[in-house]
């Protein structure tokens, strides 16, 4: 082995718990590391599911201040959880893809070795993605704080629940809604649930955040979309359902109540994910909206 | 009072409960109704709300059989509920509006006496509107059995989790889908939540049945509408969450596991709900979609 | 060659001009055709395109006459045209697809030989297809006629102007409208323009129309699905642009001006469309909508 | 009259052609401005539909040298046109409302007096809006050259007819795409066209730009909102119809052929349009999209 200056020295792995095929990969990404001039760091849910003796295991919580890179080998899901665990330590995450389309995550299984031996000899991109914070309050006591990468969501708890609340932003004061939930959506995660919910697709360097009523009473409800900067204030009304929840990239909920507010801003702490080499996000968009299918039956 | 023949004998009332208003209204009516030549019968819940002695009060299921006309004040919601219970005994439905926009309930509660009194004496109009009904099967034992008048949705339980289910049609596999969920909407229900989730309005002469995929992962999915004699076999994945659940008209709940189906048609029976005049559906739309607002900002 | 008897006696050839591939295919055709027992029919257009001289050959317009089955190569845009020019003949048509994806022409042109073969031998399935016709009047005066198979649409005739006009279905009033304009669709349609247009897919076996209006600017203006038999009247306002027009299936444009009026409604004759094999509409929509793609990002 | 200093000394007015309700608007305007301390300039068009001797009459594109403020009377459309002519002077615009909804005029007829002299006295809000500006190319030729306040929209000349066009962004490819057209807009146009179009609203201070495919055969395509200082480059494929154009805010069209393209980027100069007071994004969008009706039918 060549004696290159690494660019990252301590190099922590994280697997999606319960899947064979994650199994496989987190085996052949240590196979890898273990040969290179790095220290490896296990989560110690992971190492559990993967036994090797040699690895330090740390948990979770603690391999944000050991590492500086984490290789998260899953889904797009499974990347969500570990930002909002880890992104407050900065240490940047790289994805092996083993869920679905993979956009945030998207070294191929089959590609480990190759792309991952690329991005420590210093061959990387990095993308900034910043996460929304939420704040829940009854009256002037916080009941529940999260984060998202994607999305943070108000809903009544069940689908075909209604739910009333009003929307400030920037201490205006925007519409009064009734409707099955309120979606608040980062660039990120524009092209994840906010795009299933019809908003539209925001580039990934803009500083901007969508709003979306879900199935909302009233027809003339558009998407929204504003600064980073906005502070957007969500107060249920006194009416609604016992049910209902904010929802954190669909992983994390914290049940509100009637009366219940919550503030979602832009947290401060930026997630950094890893790219093996110039990430385009049009090809992206065209590969994984497959953009090259047309409808027939017109002339 | 003149000696007219009235086109009804035994009149029900039924009032949507835990609402001044409603109480209001049912106490006009009654006394409108004491000072005709019919019979009154108050339903068990809503006479506990508006103690009358001179009238006779039964339970709701009794009423099919004893009315040939329910008055019903509430709002939509309170005559989609009224519909499912006494739509087996064909006894035609009147609504007295208390709540929302009333597409279904649309007498005025000041006009209660006037329009009432166009009712009873035979200016009247009905309108015919199909149910759907669903039975739910775990393997081959029915598990639960319910109809709507407006939607029938398979859901994930909750607005944030996606399920995973297959539709057939007629016994032809239409697709499997990710979504929050699955709506079948009757041409009634295309002015209610379907219309809400995308869906196009149906005439409600129209013999046909729409089915909306409600976010889906997929985004070519597009709003179906079928013939009414269609025949819809849902079936949940094996990797589902634990909640979903088949609700109707947003009003009764049946859980479902993995693995379990729905079964989705046309109820026999059809609601007669009567209008005191020639109901136009057009002015309907008008008035309750706002058509006459339009856009500024373009030449 | 096995003697057996032949579904059809005499077959039409029409091919779209300007294609080599559509010079290629009607050779073929026209090629397996002259070693049955049949009669081959070339249009007048389409032969001198394909010189052959053993064929009859006669205009489009003689054609629905003489032939008791047309077979066209070219893609569904061709099909939408000779279905105009021949549905009042009563004539089935059989599509080989050299266009797009092919709704309705859906015989690769690989399997001329076999598919040809069979639905000549008698195996075939066919689908009927309603047309809408149009009337243009001036004041009592009828300035045009026309027919479509997929859609009628009124315009402004360019898409950055807007146009005002009423609708009434069956007389009955339905709304003012400010739009670049209004298409009228059949079921056949729904799955061509009126779906890039936001329309529902409308099964072909359902009797009804599909109204969207385009770009409106009233935000609440939905999609309407009325039933078949309906009869629509579009008034053109006075405060017209010069330049709107009439457009049917986006291959015939009738001029129209400012209170002009047009009158929309089922044709009495319906397309027999002929396909190879019982041809399943579900199954059509999963291949051709790419209904198995799905979004990443989500959990 | 007080001897105030006022805010602006050279106040040009410009009235739509055509209306009488804007001849009214315009004396009375001019009424009100010949009694204060102020130069007033009349466009050559404007003075010739409403005569007054007493003021300094100059053609429009020689007012944007003379005149501190311009005030315009019309609809926004009006504005529109207006803000394409000026915007390079730098001066700010006041509009008073004449046509549609107004959000770019939004001074009431009724108000004139009240609201001008407020402006005058120097309370007033300025807004600055960015405008679009686009240059077409044949081969290496500019055939032509405008700007837009709303939106520029490549279209294919009819509604009908589809057109093809390769678009990148700064540079990078995004799509080929085959739809009736394809609309950039701003912020300001993000309330006008683009919004019956399907896209979202961006709040006016966000430094971005919408891209909305117009009847795209790709049932994926999604509005796409990016950065300000987007460079964007549209190519008409060579299978183009003749007749295709791009448009500027539905005043100016420049025709284009088969291989030509279009740069669009955002102007430099910025429109600085003017409101009596303190101006709110969400309480206008609230009162002109009436976010306050709600569907009923829904429990």
């Amino acid at each position: 082995m060549v004696e290159t200056k690494l660019a990252f020295h301590t190099v922590g792995v994280i697997g999606r718990l319960g899947s064979e095929l994650v199994v496989d990969s987190v085996k052949r990404l240590e196979g890898h590391l273990e040969n290179l001039e790095v220290e490896v760091v296990v989560e110690k849910a992971t190492a559990a599911m993967v036994p090797r003796n040699a690895f330090k295991v740390l948990e979770r919580a603690e391999m944000g201040k050991h590492c500086d890179l984490v290789v998260v080998v899953g889904g797009d899901g499974s990347l969500l959880g570990v930002a909002r665990d880890l992104v407050d330590h900065g240490v940047p995450l790289l994805g092996i893809n083993r869920g679905g389309l993979g956009y945030l995550a998207d070294i191929r299984p089959e590609d480990i070795e190759h792309r991952v031996g690329e991005v420590l000899n210093g061959n990387y991109y990095i993308e900034q993605h910043f996460l929304l914070e939420v704040e829940v309050f009854s009256g002037d006591r916080v009941i529940g704080r999260s984060s998202a990468l994607n999305e943070i969501l108000v809903h009544s708890g069940s689908m075909s629940r209604m739910m009333e609340f009003a929307l400030y932003i920037n201490d205006e004061f925007v519409y009064d809604l009734h409707a099955d939930g309120l979606m608040i959506s980062t660039p990120t995660g524009s092209t994840a649930y906010a795009l299933s919910a019809g908003g539209p697709i925001i580039h990934p360097s803009l500083d901007a955040i969508v709003v979306l009523p879900m199935f909302p009473h009233t027809l003339t409800s558009r998407p929204l979309v504003v600064g980073g900067d906005a502070e957007f204030r969500i107060e249920l009304a006194s009416t609604n359902q016992r049910d209902a929840a904010i929802s954190c990239d669909s992983q994390v909920d914290i049940p509100v109540s009637s009366g219940d507010f919550a503030v979602v801003r832009k947290k401060q702490e930026r997630l950094k994910l890893i790219y093996p080499m110039e990430h385009s996000f049009y090809d992206s968009l065209r590969s994984k909206l497959d953009w090259a299918s047309r409808l027939g039956g017109r002339k």
